[in-house]
């Protein structure tokens, strides 16, 4: 299972930012998305929607204290893996993560994506089994959750079949000059 | 050349998608971006200010007539790919676009990415060369395009030694725990 975890979403500022940040985690195929800082009811609602419409198992929850959420899943097994540009670029950790094995562990297959917003406390860095980053300059934690949670899944959620995983009401139907939309439901 | 046009700026709504997509398009190895919708001034300072720290050669630059552009690239032999969840799954087109092989020419190397806003006008459908889906399911122009620059570069964008296209006055060292920065200059 692949969870991600958003830290400090700040209202206005952040609204589109989160919103595509659990956009991506869904159509990349994580499980769902947990995010803390400020409360933001219209961002669920927003989410449930799309998930409600375009198919897929995709929840969205918010937890105002995220070092308990990141401690948590550690116990349960899952690895860390903390998004930031200040880390060890992603090829170089890229089979290990991949494995998934910590030192006298077996690989449990489960992964916590941790993305940060402005200030991340040391904790996290800290607590992260691994602090990943891509490229190593300043872009946008929406393109690094992608290429991520592409390199994990080893680019199978690009494929049309990876529709078998989302079986929605809504689907569309590769088109080379326009738009097909179908409604299965 | 690998150039990004932005379509349909908008502000106050897209200030901050927009300059992901600069900085991704920056990061991930274009050599410019073009946008139109509103001028943005603000949007320029950032971008040019991250490229003076932390270099690379990146323009950025407005236009009005988004049409115009496309065609202007086009005739100077840049193989237009519009990003559009509507369009054919990227696995699918990868190597045709890789090889940038249009029928009866010979391969130029050099793309436009052509990334939409809300409402895309039907003759930018018509006028690429590829539409180009991520995944087929709604989420971030920022993320699609991160993915199709990586397919592009075939992920040496990611290296470490990446690096060296850049050469800025800031440069991050990987650090497994903690942040490094290095003044240059």
């Amino acid at each position: 299972m692949i969870f991600v975890l958003r830290l400090g979403h700040r209202l206005p500022r952040d609204e589109r930012i989160t919103t595509h940040v659990a956009l991506v985690s869904r159509a990349f195929g994580a499980d769902g998305i947990i995010y803390s800082g400020q409360h933001d009811g219209s961002l669920e609602k927003t989410v449930e929607s799309i998930a409600g419409n375009w198919g897929g198992r995709f929840a969205i929850s918010y937890e105002k204290n995220f070092l308990n959420v990141i401690r948590d899943y550690k116990k349960k097994g899952f690895v860390i893996i903390h998004m930031t540009m200040y880390g060890i670029p992603l090829p170089e950790l890229e089979t290990k993560i991949k494995t998934n094995k910590k030192a006298g562990e077996s690989a449990s297959g489960n992964v916590l994506v941790v993305v940060g917003a402005e200030r991340v406390p040391k904790e996290v860095y800290e607590l992260a089994d691994y602090n990943v980053s891509v490229t190593s300059q300043p872009h946008s934690e929406v393109a690094a959750l992608a290429i991520l949670l592409d390199r994990l899944q080893g680019g199978k959620e690009l494929e049309r079949n990876f529709d078998e995983h989302f079986k929605g009401k809504i689907r569309l139907r590769p088109n080379e000059r326009g738009k097909t939309i179908e409604k299965t439901a």
